[in-house]
């Protein structure tokens, strides 16, 4: 009775990887457990957390998922590795949590490079670290050619609401301002670059970033900050229209206020795309009491993701529901959510 | 300014479901939320949970994360919907925990069936409720044609390990007992014949069911049990191997007590197939001193999911690390753990 000598991964991804057999375990115990682990390695099925690591008792508990399905795999400024943190990070982060701990479950196509994984893990691990935070469940699926697009991540996201963070909707009122976090549309330009769909003329990375230490500057700043989110699929005009979608406010923002790179907005122009419906990964809107905006402005531009946050638009009571953009000519258009496909996989 | 009216939701997924727009706050609104949720839906980030209804200041969260990616989605006795729920939820119980919070992922192909989807999710449904898990919070993409194959789902899960719970290796002892809380291989077994892949003289039901009830059974009588794991993918060979590698104790099973279904033997007689490989989404592996046999098995007999369980074997010190069957002839063999493909996206 004996055991095999050790052997190594070898280049690409085969279904035995995924079976639950020997070279699974090879795969973990070589590549993903190492990469992504810093702390020791729980060999059980989930793993556990002592509470007195995480709580005061008036804490709550937040708890996300995002898939990551992104093509391609690895666009300028970030790859899926580091989306898949950062983009859980934020939605923690969004709630007002302080993020804490991370899953991580793959998906990956047979024959996928170990290389490429093994780089992609790395970047996951690095912005973990970034991020405070600790990857300590996952699973790992290997499905048969065809049937992915390569690799897919799926991450699932702990954090810890500290006691008295109030954010919702339900605490906007109007008069209230909204800011952005800094330049948006970024990733969304990154990504179609990289997949040959845009000509840049210069080039721009993604945006992808974890946004934790900006939110906790925020509410030290502006406590009664009403809600944040991230701007994401969909961007700026999807965030804005979800926050005040069937409420008793509308938003009124102003188009010379909105902070677009030149070459984004050139670039958007071109393919008749409006930058307030690009992607971002690390750009944040947030709406807080008109009183706060200094305050609140200066803490974020003291951070390094929010250098350029600005106020780009205020609450109002006229339009119930509705966003409406005041154009550098004068006028009034609706934003409207996005209907059809808009730009998809981006994230 | 007007909004579109409501439409309805079609025939097929298309890649406007996933692109953060209308069609798909019209996807999550009309289907995946009123679906999946049972209370109030939060619609911000992340799901918050106090923490008082969580803990005592002693015990510890569990966290779990599992991606589905079984072929085909329906098989007897189950589907990816079930599966997703009842294979997070025995990961949470084979940790000691108690399940509480389950998150949902979907990363769906365009053109798949929203009828499929909308039984998919009702079946995730109808398990949550039966596991006394809450879905809170949930993820939605759509990849194009070709690049997923149908529905792959995640789910992470949340439980809470009570305090003064132990489990894991470094508690077994020798002589300590193996046992199994029912037959083995009906999955994988079932699973092939949904396939076309075996034939079966009498169908079979996968065993996909929670296990958190019988856990508890077990740990109420039975506080010193040593660790449990349910035999999925590789099944109870890969599990027991699991159990003891790398420490200073085997394990001996006796081919004369596992229990398996004569036809799921049979079957897989013919096709050269050990049902200690097959995988099982309902049964689970457990090792417990010996003085706690007779109240152990009697407590989980009593359990629907525990009504075949049995001791099957024992811990030695005779082979370190290695996991051997007396069989029925009175031979000896090694099990070790399977090397090469198995049976892909069998989970």
């Amino acid at each position: 009775m004996s055991k095999s000598p050790i052997r190594p991964l070898g280049d690409t991804i085969n279904l035995s990887h995924g079976s639950g057999g020997r070279d699974m375990h090879r795969l973990l115990e070589q590549l993903i457990l190492p990469t992504l682990c810093s702390g020791p390695i729980d060999d059980g099925d989930a793993a556990s957390i002592a509470m007195a690591e995480l709580i005061n008792q008036g804490d709550r508990l937040a708890f996300t998922t995002d898939s990551y399905t992104i093509t391609p795999l690895v666009f300028p400024g970030g790859d899926i590795g580091s989306l898949a943190v950062n983009g859980t990070v934020n939605d923690l982060a969004m709630s007002g949590a302080i993020p804490r701990y991370l899953s991580c479950a793959l998906i990956i196509e047979e024959g996928f490079s170990i290389k490429a994984l093994s780089s992609i893990l790395q970047s996951m691990r690095t912005a973990a670290d970034q991020a405070n935070i600790r990857i300590i469940a996952g699973d790992t699926k290997v499905v048969h050619r065809g049937a992915a697009d390569g690799l897919f991540i799926n991450t699932a996201g702990i954090g810890v609401i500290p006691s008295k963070r109030q954010l919702g909707r339900e605490h906007i009122r109007n008069d209230d301002i909204v800011i952005v976090s800094g330049f948006i549309g970024d990733h969304g330009a990154a990504v179609l670059a990289a997949r040959d769909e845009l000509q840049l003329a210069i080039p721009v990375d993604s945006d992808c970033q974890p946004l934790h230490v900006l939110t906790e500057a925020l509410l030290s700043v502006c406590p009664n900050t009403r809600i944040m989110r991230d701007a994401t699929r969909g961007g700026v005009a999807s965030v804005l229209n979800e926050l005040i979608a069937d409420s008793s406010f509308g938003i009124q923002i102003m188009e010379t206020l909105i902070p677009v790179r030149p070459v984004v907005r050139g670039a958007c122009e071109i393919l008749g795309l409006d930058p307030l419906y690009l992607a971002n990964e690390g750009t944040m809107v947030a709406i807080i009491p008109e009183q706060d905006e200094q305050p609140a402005l200066a803490a974020m531009q003291a951070q390094a993701a929010g250098v350029h946050a600005r106020r780009i638009g205020k609450v109002t009571d006229h339009y119930p529901g509705l966003v409406s953009l005041l154009t550098q000519m004068g006028g009034e258009r609706l934003i409207d959510i996005p209907s059809g496909e808009l730009l998809p996989r981006i994230c």
